[in-house]
């Protein structure tokens, strides 16, 4: 006997990931309790992000503006290309605050079990972007990217795009393309105890040890 | 770096319950793939139910007519009437088809700690309607509240206001007022293991026993 309004809000709340029949129910009666204070404000913002939120034509990140912020702040290196599979990705970066260069979003890793091929990721404007950055350098070295960052989860799927994308930016011709490419280490998570971690982290841990 | 239409649709969405920041992020970005086929609906589904739907005034349900669909209902039971804290315990109840009477919604518990008094919930108004049922019977027996079905939580703060109610209804002037009042049985949860109960629902269980 819920009305056919709240009935319908549920259902289509219940569709977003982490919240299920249950907790989106929960989510509605929190929303009807806060009318003024967050379900209309909650209903405008999301009108206006849907309205408003474009995906970079050059990066694949979203934002208001195309080219997005990222792409067009001066103060960013434009030498360091840094490859993700998704927007989630971008923003823990940026989070961390430890990578001042430029981002191209996948929006994905190749997949053999999903049917995913290049063609169905943002693998083309890769590729022109780092090829512009060469044509750039032969015409006077105008600044282009000089290495391509591979941040690809270390899963099966992620490790074979990581691949397929060293191997396309190396060029078919054999000749090298003097662009570096390089992936994000493997360790020990800091905070993270050796007891608590699988082998193949211990594993590659080890391989990669540094003088102390 | 994320844009601030963004940022605030994530920090919203971050405040509503089972919801936290990391979650409202991957929501958001969930939500700007669907963008027409959920985002937008979203939006508008909110935006109406916030318009359209308001608390029953007569027993504190939800519903865009008031009285609401269950008040209003000429097939539900009118002798009982079943009090409920929140929206979500009718809805509970609702579900389950067992109980075809009236409702009324306290919104909450009586709370020492919490500092809720009888003047704090939709208390008045159900002595209203009890009362109303009791002088429609004096002039002449229109069918009015005969039960008050009392399913509260089990818990000190549902308990101790099943007891506040009972008590005010059976009359300041300590003469009966001829309502009876009943509260959920309690016992073994169907489907539950004996092994995994409390001792509490075990004891009650036992005292209740009836014959097989």
């Amino acid at each position: 006997m819920i009305t056919g309004d709240l009935e319908r809000l549920i259902q289509l709340l219940s569709r977003l990931p982490g919240l299920g029949p249950r907790s989106a129910r929960r989510a509605v009666l929190h929303l009807m309790k806060k009318r003024e204070a967050l379900m209309l404000p909650l209903a405008e913002a999301m009108a206006r992000a849907a309205e408003s939120v474009t995906v970079c034509s050059n990066c694949g990140n979203l934002d208001s503006r195309d080219p997005c912020g990222i792409c067009r702040d001066p103060k960013r290196d434009p030498k360091l290309l840094c490859v993700v599979e998704e927007v989630a990705d971008l923003w823990a970066l940026e989070r961390s605050g430890a990578f001042k260069g430029g981002y191209h979003v996948l929006g994905g890793t190749l997949s053999a079990i999903d049917g995913r091929g290049p063609d169905q990721l943002n693998m083309g404007r890769l590729l022109d972007r780092v090829a512009a950055a060469k044509e750039g350098e032969g015409n006077g070295g105008e600044s282009g990217v000089e290495e391509v960052i591979l941040a690809l989860s270390a899963t099966v799927d992620g490790q074979t795009t990581a691949h397929y994308i060293s191997e396309r930016l190396a060029g078919g011709g054999g000749h090298g393309s003097g662009i570096k490419v390089s992936r994000l280490a493997h360790g020990v998570p800091v905070g993270g105890e050796l007891d608590y971690l699988d082998d193949g982290t211990l594993t590659a841990a080890l391989k990669a040890r540094r003088p102390a």
